[in-house]
């Protein structure tokens, strides 16, 4: 019969998601640091470890749990890392420890003076005997003979002798290795709505809290997006796949690793968007690479999310380019948009994954009273979902088989979440190395959610952060709360979609702050092309006097930016070949310099090492990133019109200074070097002259 | 083929007592205010309702959940209250609402003065006679054909006739009744850790967020503990059961509705302990009734805890003053103790049960270098740990049999936790209005967890809170920290084992400060027998100047106590025939008086509905109770030594008070009446003269 597991109690544990619902993220090699509460009746001394493993492995690595301080003897904490990407699971496991409570027992009354203690040191023996025999079943003799002797010595021992052994470190240590857990306790939490519904899910076969490990390259990475078609930078005509090189190696120049690609499928010719979001469409417009699917088009595999554009070339040249830049060690990443045109072949061939009128033809995309006759949605609930789901879902598998790992998700927060839940984890399952990015600007709590059920990474409202406290503020929820453990932040100053005030009113200096902010804040961003270019005509062509004021003027970016501009790019790329001097030096160099310091800088390569730093003038931030030795200080003047100066807070004890040393800062942009002390010194920083320190500090 | 259920997100439910793992617990009657974030992808309207049931009914209630704010669209609130005792689940649904959608879209187009909007008409007419339908299958003859009227008309109706439908209130109230939620996503919390080991756990059934409901005597109570053997107060012989009715009239006449008694179980003679817990008892001295079983003496169940000590009557004596007791409209609390003494049956019958030395003789407890010979303690993890668990939950079945209904369980945190999950879960599947009181006095995580598993009521660390700080702080946690969806405190302020510093030394006064501070802080509280008469003789007999540094006395108290007295009684009647003049008047008038105000001011009856007051001098405490117009405002002197004088926040907008305007306050302790306005007024009160004041408000 099997004995009682319940000795324990394990609660609160952290970090678990929803309860245990989904899983923790981490990158291989990074640390998790497991907390509980732990604790059980009467007067035993506790032991508890925390154990990993692979999902599927048998055996458990484990570590001892320490309390988290003498103050909260409940609290147990301990760290683990893994090695190997995908999906893993983790417990604790308690145990009143009967050597270490009889050790204690035995002290106590040896040092009252108690004698001759027969009882007590037979009972230990007995503990000592049955290690004995559990080191004998797990084959390890040596030490099996060395407990029975032990045990056959205390048979006989007097308290003096016993009182030795109940102190002898090695004899502990044994008694650790061969502890008796048989009445342990093991924290569970199974939730049973997934399994049913997601067979592919790996959480349905996780008893234990599960984490989900990415490569490292979701951890750290630089993203650069460019349209196919504007490889070379023809205003009248597009570039194919095997023109894209020259774009590729630019990128790589600048020190950037994901070459990311907007959809580079079939595009519908119904109801084709012209330039500037025009209803109408002039003969020869390339249309909008968004409105997906053109069965028209001679394509292998019918024109759809299998296929690449024609007008761009073949899935041979595409592989091929695939591998031209895998060979300079960069990623491509594409975009997923599930947004079917009108002349995609579901719509002939599954017309029941749409929306019906009642006279039976199609719905089109609206918001009423916007229209969007270019684009079918698709009905996620119809009655045969699962085929859809599925078939979507096989998509990205075939993409994965070009050799494609990294995916952009457009819109996802206008698909069921579940969708999404289903989606990730049915490619991660063979393809445990693909990373999914969540394009979601919308409600933070569907944002979150949306990270819960398994994307790698999600868009920020980073865009719309412009001021100090709004930086502060939103970074530190994005580093420092409950979310941090499974939402990743990739940073974008810019998108094809979004050309933020700040940028358009502020110029080169803006871009040049934005640039810092961008590479410093967070370890993965990706800037969308021409951002190198300080590319800022918005579609109004307006004009703003932002330094006049220019507090209120970052208040309006943050909060009601719409009454500043429309934010988006006038000639924008999307719907029209896009001419473009590449040459132009832009802040390129600027790039090249940033991207380099963050491969020299392990504090950089880190998210959660983030900590804001106080500065006396609102209009300078600061903040300071260390790891493992490396220790960095970063000021940005958001002022893009004004020298800023400011007293600057050093935070010694985490850079690991005494209050009165003397330290030296490397500004790693210029490779100047200053002499600082103590808690407060004075910065600087002019437009034009320089946007922002990078500090490193050294002892 | 089944619809995809997942069309909504529903996160963040809240209350959930670590994640749906343990119960909330509610009285018959308390609202449970549940909230939760919802939302969907898209742009669809939302809908979503709040559902409860008893567990096992096929039937919801369900009331529509509400936006939280116009700020926080994703959060939703709804309230629902539960009319019988026993367990109850609930859980939301949601779904995106087609027709209010419809609503919607129609309006903006037909706004926009789209026209003749004749497809989305017609789509608004299936969406009618689909409910049509519905109605028509619910058996709901007139609303169906009323329904498939609107149809019919809807089929041929111009926009502007089909706008008129799309406002109708009475249609939009028959789209709400016959909604189609076949796309509807449910809450569920299931854990699969439960059931395998505890069949008799209502929890293990439970799918949704599960809520335990007690009888409306679990959330107001007012009990008295006396040993029976000191009923009538002779020093040289114990009273009988047939002699405890004075008693029980004495406690009612001071309006307290629960008599609780001390362990009534034959008491061992092996090593039984003699007066002020001498290790050696002299002939003809009464034994602790702590220690328990004796089967030695003749009785009818063996001398275990199935029985009643011989010197105290028979079973049916004790059935008798049960059946007097509830005629007075009372109840009797039974002590729960698993401390058997050597002569305990369970120690012949099932030796397994208890710890062995290596020589085969049981263990007594200890805690080096402290001996406990007269208490064998058991082991709840032996070979035979079901029938042992079992045959405990028995014990207390056998005593609901007997027509006790409460259980006070001694030092419940000495025992697995898991046990008292499984046996109250077993009893109070057999009787519901079983309540339980937990009387650990420990970590307050393991309070928490004890509380967590099923006991209806905890101890608490009131008995060693005497400043205002401590206080606050404490009863903030208690009323308003998540602790409270589960632990319900029941304030003691001396107990047979604590005789606190502040009554040791503060005398008279200090009795009525902590009468005052018992009985209106919470609803459920207690007093141990000679609280009434004000004795406080400790065991060491000191004396300690507390009116010379009263702030410095107080701190002591809530901290360091230890360093001001042992607090234990002198004599206590736990070891001996207690003397005892049952006629002195003490401050029995007193509590007559507050027991009376308690009953018939509902803000008393509650807990959560307690909020501190400032109060600009810290030895006066203030906090007010409101409840469905009853407003309260308490105020007392924690100082037992000095005249203390404050002004008194007033909180004007919970009392329904306008900011000049002038109200009355009545002393409720007094009847004396008071003129007050605005937020501050000035109250004095001086020890002897009066503890406090319990003002009633009335604008």
């Amino acid at each position: 019969m099997k004995l009682s597991p319940y000795t324990a109690v394990i609660e609160n544990v952290r970090p678990l998601v929803d309860g245990g619902r989904y899983p923790v993220k981490r990158i291989t090699g990074e640390p998790l640091v497991v907390e509980a509460d732990v604790f059980k009746e009467g007067h035993d001394v506790l032991s508890c470890v925390l154990k990993w493993r692979k999902l599927g492995a048998k055996a458990w690595h484990e570590i001892p749990m320490d309390c988290v301080d003498a103050w909260n003897k409940d609290r147990w904490r301990a760290s683990c890392t893994f090695s190997a990407e995908g999906p893993h699971e983790f417990t604790i496991e308690a145990w009143g420890n009967i050597w270490k409570s009889w050790q204690h027992e035995f002290e106590a009354k040896f040092n009252a003076g108690e004698r001759p203690l027969k009882s007590e040191t037979l009972e230990g023996a007995a503990f000592v005997r049955n290690a004995a025999e559990l080191a004998k079943a797990r084959g390890a003799k040596a030490d099996a003979e060395r407990l029975a002797w032990v045990a056959r010595e205390m048979d006989t021992a007097t308290a003096e002798r016993a009182n030795e052994f109940a102190h002898s470190a090695d004899l502990s240590a044994m008694m650790w290795t061969y502890a008796d857990r048989s009445l342990s306790t093991e924290f569970v939490s199974t939730f049973e709505d997934t399994p049913a519904l997601f067979p592919a899910n790996h959480r349905a076969a996780a008893r234990y809290p599960f984490v989900w490990v990415d490569r490292a390259g979701a951890g750290f990475s630089a993203w650069y997006e460019f349209f196919p078609r504007s490889a070379e930078g023809h205003a009248d005509r597009g570039s194919k796949f095997r023109d894209c090189l020259q774009r590729v190696d630019y990128a790589k120049d600048m020190g950037f690793d994901v070459i990311y690609f907007p959809p580079i499928h079939p595009i519908g010719v119904t109801a084709r968007k012209g330039r500037n979001n025009s209803v109408t469409c002039q003969p020869g417009e390339p249309g909008v690479p968004y409105a997906i699917g053109n069965r028209h088009q001679k394509c292998p595999n019918g024109g759809a999310h299998r296929d690449v554009a024609p007008e761009l070339g073949t899935l041979e040249d595409f592989r091929w380019l695939v591998g031209e830049i895998n060979k300079r060690g960069m990623e491509v990443a594409l975009d997923f948009a599930v947004n079917c045109s009108p002349d995609h072949p579901y719509v002939h061939d599954h017309p029941e994954w749409f929306y019906h009128r009642p006279d039976g033809s199609i719905k089109y995309a609206e918001n009423p009273p916007k229209k969007y006759q270019d684009v079918y949605p698709m009905n996620y609930h119809c009655e045969t979902w699962r085929e859809m789901w599925s078939e979507l879902a096989g998509v990205i598998e075939f993409w994965c088989e070009q050799g494609v790992r990294i995916f952009r998700v457009d819109n996802p927060h206008t698909k069921p979440v579940h969708f999404w839940e289903y989606l990730i984890s049915r490619v991660q399952t063979r393809f445990p190395d693909a990373i999914f990015l969540s394009e979601a600007f919308t409600r933070s709590k569907m944002m979150r959610a949306l990270a819960k059920v398994g994307f790698t990474h999600s868009y920020t409202y980073f865009t719309w952060r412009n001021t100090a406290q709004g930086l502060r503020e939103y970074f530190n929820e994005l580093a420092h709360s409950e979310s941090a453990e499974y939402m990743r932040p990739n940073l974008w100053p810019n998108t094809p979609d979004i050309l933020p005030s700040y940028l358009q009113f502020g110029g080169r200096p803006a871009f040049e702050v934005r640039a810092i902010l961008t590479t410093t804040l967070a370890p993965v961003y990706g800037i969308y092309s021409g951002f190198e270019l300080c590319e800022n005509e918005g579609i109004e062509r307006k004009h703003w006097d932002a330094a006049g004021d220019v507090r209120g003027f970052l208040a309006l970016c943050d909060g009601d930016y719409k009454q500043l501009a429309r934010e988006e790019y006038i000639d924008s790329e999307k719907y029209q070949f896009k001419g473009r001097d590449w040459n132009q030096p832009g802040i390129r160099a600027l790039f090249r310099k940033l991207n380099h310091i963050r491969k020299e800088n392990l504090a950089l390569q880190q998210f959660r090492n983030l900590y804001f730093q106080h500065s006396d003038n609102d209009l300078i931030l600061a903040y300071s990133k260390v790891a493992d030795g490396n220790r960095l200080l970063i000021i940005v003047n958001l002022d893009a019109w004004h020298p800023q100066e400011s007293m600057i807070h050093v935070p010694l004890e985490s850079f690991g200074l005494g209050e009165h040393q003397a330290f030296e800062v490397e500004d790693l942009l210029t490779g100047e070097k200053f002499q600082w002390k103590g808690r407060r010194n004075y910065v600087r920083l002019a437009p034009g002259e320089r946007a922002g320190h990078i500090f490193r500090i050294r002892p």
